[in-house]
């Protein structure tokens, strides 16, 4: 049994706790388990070093803020080694370049192309401990490059992958993944099992337990990935897997992303070419562009609202206004007070009733609905984000009341 | 002309610091110089990581303690990087490995054993400003080694050699190599120039410019070394260099060392293998003797006396008594409140009188020696510590008076 384990930084952020996850490795290990461990930076570790690089150059070449950054994570993962040696176990760290992770060459977002295994195996042969810094790599130039925003879980379940793992367990500071967030529902359920394209869409929906990146990998190479707390590391957690016949469920979870802001371009002429002239704007900014509403044509004219994360609002309206006479509309809108709202699951294909429940239940409170998405897996609307947590619960209440 | 230039943790405590080393770089840089730089880390960065490090586990292992403790200087370059870049000239950093810089497998006290100079060279002909980690370089088996106390002395001086450079400008919190420490005797002046042999008595006797294995280093492969201040970077330092024709001066400067203790056994048995015996024990256990004076022999008996490093007293003491039968002595004497007191030139050896003066100097001043030693180029006294600035001002005294 090869486990690959990955914690987090908060799990990370003192010596107490790092005893405590050491803890939790050689128990592990002491099972009988071959165990590979990915770490992110200590706690603040991260934050800390950017601020001293953004005190001396507030534009830092990229390749030198890997260089910097990549040390949160190396310091880690020897303290770790340091942590699990003092609890009898034998343990080594190794360096994403030292445990043969290429990524390419865009430095602060890099990403893995090859992984060589002989080291990492030659340690798991010698009944080693392996800890391996997450969110690190090294490009052909030798050059360490840094994978981006949740960088250490598509380590993890990269590593996991290249060394054909059992299981991948991700431990964060929530217990698994649930029917909703517990804090908005406190009736929400613990789910125990999830398929990966479920994970994703909630992953996307703003139920931040793990990263779209790394669950689309986790699903390309077929890897179990079990969300867990390194608290209660006992308590089983919910398990991310491909499911052959899918279950009764029709609804796994309902997330919440308030990470959004909508923009309408009203009386565009309602002629071929022009959403393409829109979008093509907004991509050439790498703007995310989500969901997109298309009003049928009136008097020659018709109105396109899409939404976009919240931090590519300002940019967005920028590149809006600049060509406002290159796309040709009459005014711009924004609406930067709403939230998503979605319910997912995989059983949603075969019952078609799902979106009208959800659409009843929100009619029922009183609630707006203003746009709709829909997708094989999930069913999202925009709403006030006054009303999200109510919309949250009564949409939960709906289908696992 | 290609310079190195390696600079020390306080010369990098905090961004102000920082700034202003970028600018003694860049300036460098400006008129024309290609410039490699070697850097510590800043501030107290090692104290703090083996403080978290000794927290988890009172005795880390050493490879992973390289892995941890070369994370500063990792950090250091990056961030020197960041700054130069801010200044408006072109750097790269590079880690050890990055750099080339093999050494043995001795984790926390590596030699190095080798230098690629093939990347440092590439990145000075696109005419880039190249930060090189000090003090860490990687084995043979691709883990990271750090070479002990003063290690970035030794790589710059190493990667000066490898390269070829015109100097190394080691900068320090002092402006030189002076004849005396200015604190004990504020007449002493400035060197200008000095032979690398001085300065290693120098150096070993307590003048806390340049570390010895940097010095020798040096030496072997003929890199002139200046000593200089970051915070005076236009003030000419102390050259250290090979003189052909050694000047007329006699003395060069006058060192005091503190950190000695010594122990003296009485009443050894008069017969051939007993001082061996003694030195060999004092060996196996890695404890280093400096001074060592044997009465002659008097009723069969005869009384040892050396000196030791005041931090390998302790060791010692209970070494020798532990072996007191099979040594055979009938009592061990410790003295730890002295000093060794020191005339270094390398025109002593052409001048015999050197030692004579020194002797009239401490006797005048009614200053009792307690042993002497000497070699080529330096002399020197063992004294009680409450004597010993007065012996250092009398004895600067008496040749540069």
């Amino acid at each position: 049994m090869l486990v690959v384990q990955k914690y987090g930084g908060s799990s990370l952020a003192d010596s107490e706790r790092m005893r405590h996850v050491a803890k939790v490795i050689t128990d592990t290990y002491k099972r009988g388990a071959d165990v590979v461990v990915v770490l992110s930076a200590q706690g603040d570790t991260t934050d800390e070093l950017e601020a001293k690089a953004l005190e001396l150059n507030p534009k830092p070449s990229r390749r030198e803020m890997d260089a910097l950054l990549s040390c949160g994570e190396s310091i880690s993962i020897a303290l770790m080694a340091m942590a699990i040696e003092a609890a009898g176990c034998p343990a080594i760290s190794l360096t994403g370049r030292q445990a043969g992770i290429s990524t390419d060459s865009s430095h602060t977002n890099a990403r893995i192309k090859r992984i060589d295994t002989e080291r990492m195996r030659r340690e798991l042969e010698k009944r080693h401990i392996v800890l391996v810094a997450g969110f690190q790599g090294v490009n052909r130039f030798d050059d360490v490059t840094t994978l981006g925003r949740g960088g250490s879980n598509t380590s993890a379940v990269a590593v996991a992958a290249a060394l054909g793992a059992d299981l991948c367990q991700n431990f964060t500071d929530v217990d698994g993944v649930y029917t909703a967030d517990p804090r908005i529902v406190p009736s929400a359920r613990k789910l125990a099992e999830i398929t990966y394209d479920e994970m994703l869409e909630l992953a996307s929906l703003g139920a931040n337990v793990l990263q779209n990146r790394s669950v689309e990998m986790a699903k390309r190479f077929n890897v179990p990935l079990e969300v867990l707390s390194s608290f209660t590391p006992d308590v089983p957690g919910t398990l991310v897997k491909e499911m052959l016949t899918v279950e009764n469920i029709q609804v796994s979870g309902v997330a919440r992303d308030n990470n959004t802001a909508r923009l309408s371009l009203v009386r565009l002429q309602d002629k071929p070419g022009v959403a393409a002239k829109v979008f093509s704007l907004l991509a050439r900014e790498k703007i995310n562009v989500d969901i997109i509403l298309q009003s049928i044509g009136r008097d020659d004219t018709k109105d396109i609202s899409f939404t976009v994360g919240a931090k590519c609002l300002d940019r967005a309206r920028e590149v809006l206004t600049e060509n406002r006479e290159a796309i040709g509309f009459s005014e711009l809108l924004i609406a930067d007070n709403i939230s998503k709202v979605s319910a997912v699951g995989a059983g949603m294909v075969n019952n078609p009733g799902v979106a009208a429940r959800m659409f009843e239940a929100l009619s029922a409170a009183g609630i707006n609905i203003q746009m709709i998405s829909t997708s094989e897996i999930k069913v999202s609307v925009l709403v006030d984000r006054e009303d999200s947590d109510r919309a949250v619960r009564v949409i939960h209440e709906a289908f696992f009341g």
